[in-house]
């Protein structure tokens, strides 16, 4: 979750592939699911003007040959009171993504999943924000605090009533952590209290652990069969982990990575490689999983490094597994 | 780990398949793994003898088809001192597997792989029990005691050194717990000090979790490489599971079954047959991953129940699981 390395290279305009973008939104309402998703972070706040546009078209055009059906901005947080534990990389503030998507990527025709952590913005910000998007171009995920101390200026439940008032067109999703069902085991409730909320899909962390993301998936279905109630696409993210710094910052993050995998890591001698095969033998499992019990998903990679070799594996990991869907 | 059900037929003599069951010893010591074992418990204590007979022959009848290297024949402890929880089946004793062995399986042509729960045993016992096997026909796995509070007659250290005094051309095998890698992280170097000891090869519990599984051979296999030793053969166990409380038994022993597992076995059509896929999609991903590592591996099948169905299901699952096998 850190920014994209720029990369000097001819302005991108109107050269951006429509691609299957457009069915997202319907892909999400009939749920369907199948579909693939690319998470970036903005750039950090402290770059210029002109070199964010450079950014932003450098990332345009390395994500041009994915067939992708919509783009996620994150919204960085510190996140250093969820953790004691000194961060392996240096926090450092990153653009608010609704201002990198207005000013950087409006060129970008497919849709965009605009992270909110709601509690850095005070109520008449995200009013103002809701009020000002376009629901066939623009989707949302409201995320909470990182702790439970931590001060908030609008909180989550807050923020879904809002979006409910002002733009209830406007799709939202909320995050799921298979991590914290394997702690509390109540991750499935907390997501059919989000539904109820008005949340239509859900994005996971990262998954390394497919067990802990199979284990989610299947009381929530079971959850929903005995509710009858229909569930809706869980998004899956996954990342590619070219060095031990990275996997030290995944598990800093929260991410269980489990112990095999970080072994696999350590001694190969392609890390990047080996993690690029993790992520798609985990994806594959999961797709294959999901399909047997009727719920529907999708796939989101992320980028957690700015290394540029790091960068074109998540976009060749994209690629891969956007071969694995049934669109 | 209960005893079988007797099922009546022709006695069989000398008609059992001799099978590939002569390679067990030097698949082991030459560390080439790729065998299939098969575990019993011997009949309850309270069986008479002529009706221990008629399970013994019942039991070699269904083995019959199978293309056995090995069986494995438990040596049951109580067990409850190590749980607090009520024990799901009543806790019967058993025969000792060394006597239902010489009594009743004397002609049983494949190695014989017995279980000694060292604790139960004086140690003059057991160097008279070691001192009568033909190393050909029969290897051993000692068990140590369940909990630490147990009172022993002859320690693990003890009956590990009387061996390698009485009969080092035995081939000794250890337990391997991934559980409990799961919770300490040390079950690897526990393997390795058992190795030490004298220990040819391990073999597991029953596993469910992949990862607890994947987790110790990774370990096992880089701590290995560390210290250039080559590793030994580990067994995997694995059972079916025909019934919400077999599956509570098996938690009881100790078994951590995901939460998705335990959904699929409660919600399916037909537990046991969603337990034998189970079951099987675990040990090919398991074999796949040593094979890949490099680490030998034998395959081991285990009914936990007295059902006909949950054995006849067990004996279906070492056939699809020896036909997975380089032999």
């Amino acid at each position: 979750m850190l920014e994209w390395t720029p990369d000097v290279g001819p302005v991108l305009r109107r050269s951006v592939r429509y691609g299957r973008g457009v069915g997202l939104h319907r892909r999400i309402v009939e749920r369907q699911g199948e579909f693939l998703l690319f998470a970036l972070t903005p750039p950090r706040r402290a770059t210029p003007p002109e070199k964010r546009q450079e950014i932003a078209e450098a990332t345009l055009k390395r994500l041009h040959t994915l067939d992708l059906d919509g783009l996620v901005l994150y919204d960085i947080d510190d996140e250093s009171d969820r953790n004691p534990e000194e961060r392996p990389f240096p926090f450092l503030p990153t653009m608010d993504p609704a201002e990198y998507l207005s000013r950087h990527l409006h060129e970008w025709n497919i849709p965009v999943v605009v992270y909110r952590t709601v509690g850095k913005y005070a109520e008449a910000q995200l009013r103002t924000w809701l009020g000002g998007q376009e629901p066939d171009r623009v989707l949302s995920v409201f995320v909470g605090t990182s702790s439970r101390d931590k001060p908030v200026t609008t909180s989550l439940t807050r923020a879904q009533a809002l979006r409910s008032e002002v733009r209830p067109d406007l799709l939202l999703g909320g995050v799921a952590i298979p991590e914290r069902h394997t702690r509390k085991g109540d991750e499935h409730l907390r997501l059919l209290a989000k539904q109820d909320a008005g949340c239509a899909f859900f994005i996971t962390q990262v998954v390394y652990d497919i067990n802990a993301a199979k284990n989610l998936v299947s009381d929530y279905h079971y959850e929903c069969v005995a509710r009858g109630q229909e569930p809706v696409p869980i998004v899956f993210t996954f990342s590619v982990c070219g060095s031990m710094k990275t996997l030290e910052f995944l598990t800093w993050l929260g991410v269980d990575v489990p112990r095999w995998i970080q072994n696999e890591l350590r001694h190969a001698d392609g890390t990047l490689e080996v993690s690029v095969e993790e992520a798609l033998a985990t994806a594959l499992e999961l797709i294959a999983y999901c399909r047997r019990l009727g719920v529907p998903f999708g796939l989101n990679v992320e980028s957690v490094s700015v290394r540029r070799a790091e960068i074109e594996s998540s976009v060749n990991l994209a690629a891969r597994l956007g071969a694995e869907l049934r669109r």
